[in-house]
């Protein structure tokens, strides 16, 4: 595909203490992205243009579209005008409003804290025994942050990767947190990538929302840099997902299901 | 208003780098937030549950439902519910599916680069020639992140503040970068305080989202201490927007409008 670039440069006025001087600079790209489910406009997001069809298939099943690749029968993806079209092989998935009306009800109990239906149907508790070491956990976050060079050159962006314990599988950018597993997921579902078992680095923060979408992918470790909210924590405590937060140095926090982080690694 | 709080206890497993061992821990809260305009749901959004009548307002304006306080005739916000009832002067605006339409059209060639109908109705030229100092930069950007408790306990919050060049006037904190923001311009709303000639100090990404919300709010000079993007810098440079990123210590950019910072200030 051709694809727009995800950096661009700029004249910028740098002061550095005593002056305001031009210089280059490079700067994060960010374009608008429709995605049109057989001919009607489904949504529209802000995003890094590129693996525009990972998103399109990572958003699709965020949302409880689609479950399945093979649910995708057609997609023809311009770059230039930011749009995805999509035939869906159930179409009528596509046409329920329901998919962000909030889910009112239990929610407000002592029951799953879901808020959207869609979540109620994809969302799934994961029963992975696979453990994974401090080490290990350490050394995937710094393999992120390494492999980044448009994070490094634009300071702008979030990485998210699927991984096995010791390295990076598939690594996706983007300026939107959600944007960047979105394309992790949607990579994974094109290429029929196993994601049992394995475990997600991050480098954004652990809101509902990431969560959510690290359980619909199956996945029962999340590794981040940064913190996680209570509400993520609730659902990850349900859904039976490991949180490792601000991962820094040789430290860092589990949140929830420490039993996956272990010495000895195993399943 | 009875408010849920915006920080949690629990205990975690900390790793030094040698051991797990628990201790307890300040986690972010995150509630889901749903707005219901004439008793009709109009969206439903994550955030920290506090300031909801300003995060209320604000949202409403942002989206272009409303313009002033007064086209709010009725306000019912349950907190522990996450619902704010909202009743409005003119229920036909809240009513308009085409508030997330994406404008597609002009947009493509060489005009703005909106992509919303409702931000094309909103978004307006900034005019100000209020200047401000290199050294009022920094301070500004200082007094936000010395002022967030929240932040320093939680690591995983947001804070967007309204200023005269030297202090912070109105301070507002969330999870959500465009909360944070949209609380601040709901709270101006609300007190009919001016917003003119003033300045936003944030500390987060300047999206193309984050830079229309300045220019709806009327603010000439947005700072933030993190990268812009570059379609918020292409929108900034046809708004009449100066933004200033990457404030650290005593050095920063200046990404467009380098006119409004000078060693004199003025208007």
């Amino acid at each position: 595909m051709d694809e727009e670039r995800p950096v661009e440069s700029r004249t910028v006025w740098h002061y550095d203490g005593e002056m305001l001087q031009t210089r280059n600079d490079r700067i994060a790209s960010e374009r608008p992205f429709t995605l049109e489910l057989d001919g009607e406009e489904f949504a529209t997001i802000v995003c890094t243009p590129t693996d525009l069809e990972d998103l399109t298939f990572g958003f699709l099943a965020s949302e409880g579209v689609i479950r399945t690749a093979a649910e995708v029968i057609g997609l023809a993806v311009d770059p230039h005008r930011g749009l995805a079209q999509v035939r869906l092989l159930h179409p009528e998935r596509g046409r329920s409003l329901d998919h962000s009306k909030r889910f009112i009800g239990s929610c407000c109990g002592k029951g799953r804290q879901f808020y959207f239906r869609s979540d109620v149907r994809t969302a799934k508790t994961i029963l992975s025994r696979r453990t994974i070491t401090p080490a290990q956990c350490i050394g995937l976050i710094r393999q992120l942050q390494d492999g980044s060079d448009l994070f490094r050159e634009t300071g702008g962006v979030h990485n998210a990767a699927l991984c096995s314990p010791d390295r990076l599988l598939v690594c996706r950018t983007d300026i939107g947190r959600h944007n960047a597993l979105d394309k992790v997921y949607g990579h994974c579902l094109r290429e029929r990538l196993s994601m049992k078992d394995k475990v997600i680095a991050f480098s954004g923060r652990v809101s509902s929302e990431v969560l959510l979408k690290t359980s619909k992918m199956g996945v029962g470790t999340l590794l981040s840099k940064s913190a996680p909210t209570d509400l993520a924590l609730e659902l990850a405590d349900e859904l039976g997902i490991t949180v490792v937060g601000f991962i820094r140095g040789s430290s860092f926090n589990v949140y929830s299901h420490p039993e996956r982080i272990a010495e000895q690694t195993g399943d």
